[in-house]
């Protein structure tokens, strides 16, 4: 079985790849990318379209670039989620967040070129670019109109979890599913893993802060059956499916 | 020749197709995305791309997703220059700026969901689609590094215009020369007159708004160089290069 420290290792690689160097002209702007996408994280996205190449067959190697597409995309989408105009947040991951020490200005550049790489990364992935640009387009878009809905009046949460949190997952698996080569159904069967998974990552993400919209034993089964419905969707795929499994129930309690 | 009105009719119906119908949820952000990008602009950058497919041998609306995308990722920039915490400025085209209209927060949103529509009409390009995101991409970014050099007090007036302003001219007709079929040699004589008509169009911005960083004889003389040099390069491509030609003479005192 593939493990957890050999897909981090492909994934914080491919990321360090897809930015410009530390130095490089405008160095504000590359210092406000490296320092939004960090290190160290749990990259839980590119973790999942790595090892969905894997799972249709396909080396991890393969979805290196789509892993790192799908990470940057996913950190631009935090710094604007940061932004006075947004949820005024001044710390995240227990440090200043970016315009708290770059200034709005820089962090809504380096966010606007963070999500310019992403496409760049996802447009170098060796296999079906072209599906793979489209998946992240997709969830780019998806992602941004799951915003929207959070921060209107009558946001709907079933939309919102779909699109602001699953969107993402989504597209990580089906990028790497098609960065692996894998066929039309397998793409499909990961899609459905990653909608589930993500809908009971942010179920269980209502547990740990106490702010479902349900009951909390409603919430408590959403995640279970959700959990079930992704590992139940990774029947019939012809790689090594360990890693998303083990992955998928870890996730309950969040021992990820 | 193809004609002008021809392509401009290719570009509004592009552009239409890459943004989601009005009244598609969330209705707010598809509002704010239409008025962002608007009509009956002159859409210059669309032009390039769309005459890039045909100087190449191509036809126009082989590029079309192509001219949808560099029109989309331009208004995205629009939108986010104008917040408050960047120009602060209130009109735009002698209406009210995205911002302005909608709120901080919806302008920002809607400028990122416009990126990602951009790549994602990219990726649907009938040929070449990974190269075509590529060339976006790249874009994408150099027009935010120009921006980040332009706000930060020594910025360097050369890497600015070539960012800010000429990258987004040498895409669309990069993207164009791919989506058309062109050979490597053609794509890079297409890059070489957009990044003269983008230089040229940015010193007669300057002229004509009266703050050129070098005196106004230096400043024409860049003009006419640049002019020159665009339509220089446009010499052994293999399809109609007759409408590039005149725009290029056109932008000359902006008659265009």
């Amino acid at each position: 079985m593939v493990t957890k420290d050999e897909l981090l290792e492909i994934a914080e690689r491919a990321i360090d790849a897809a930015l410009p160097s530390e130095g490089e002209r405008p160095s504000k702007l590359v210092e406000a990318m490296r320092y939004a996408v960090g290190t160290g994280g749990k990259r839980i996205r590119p973790l999942v379209c790595l090892a969905s190449a894997v799972a249709v067959g396909g080396r991890a190697v393969d979805a290196s670039a789509a892993s790192a597409a799908i990470e940057l995309l996913h950190n631009y989408t935090l710094v604007h989620d940061d932004l006075p105009a947004m949820d005024n947040d001044e710390m995240r991951r227990g440090k200043p967040t970016v315009w708290k020490k770059y200034g709005e200005a820089d962090a809504i550049l380096a966010a606007d070129a963070l999500q310019a790489l992403a496409f760049l990364a996802a447009a170098r992935s060796p296999r079906n670019a072209g599906q793979v640009v489209a998946a992240l387009g997709e969830a780019g878009y998806g992602v941004v109109a799951g915003q929207v809905e959070d921060i209107s009046a009558t946001g709907d949460t079933q939309y919102i979890y779909e699109h602001k949190t699953a969107d993402l997952f989504v597209a990580a698996a089906a990028m790497g599913a098609l960065a692996g080569g894998g066929s039309d159904a397998d793409v499909a069967r990961l899609r459905t893993f990653a909608l589930n998974l993500g809908l009971a990552f942010q179920y269980e993400d209502d547990l740990l802060d106490g702010d479902s919209p349900y009951p909390r034993a409603e919430t408590e089964r959403l995640v279970a059956d959700h959990t079930a419905a992704a590992i139940a969707a990774l029947d019939g795929l012809p790689g090594d499916t360990e890693f998303l499994r083990s992955l998928a129930q870890r996730l309950v309690g969040r021992s990820v």
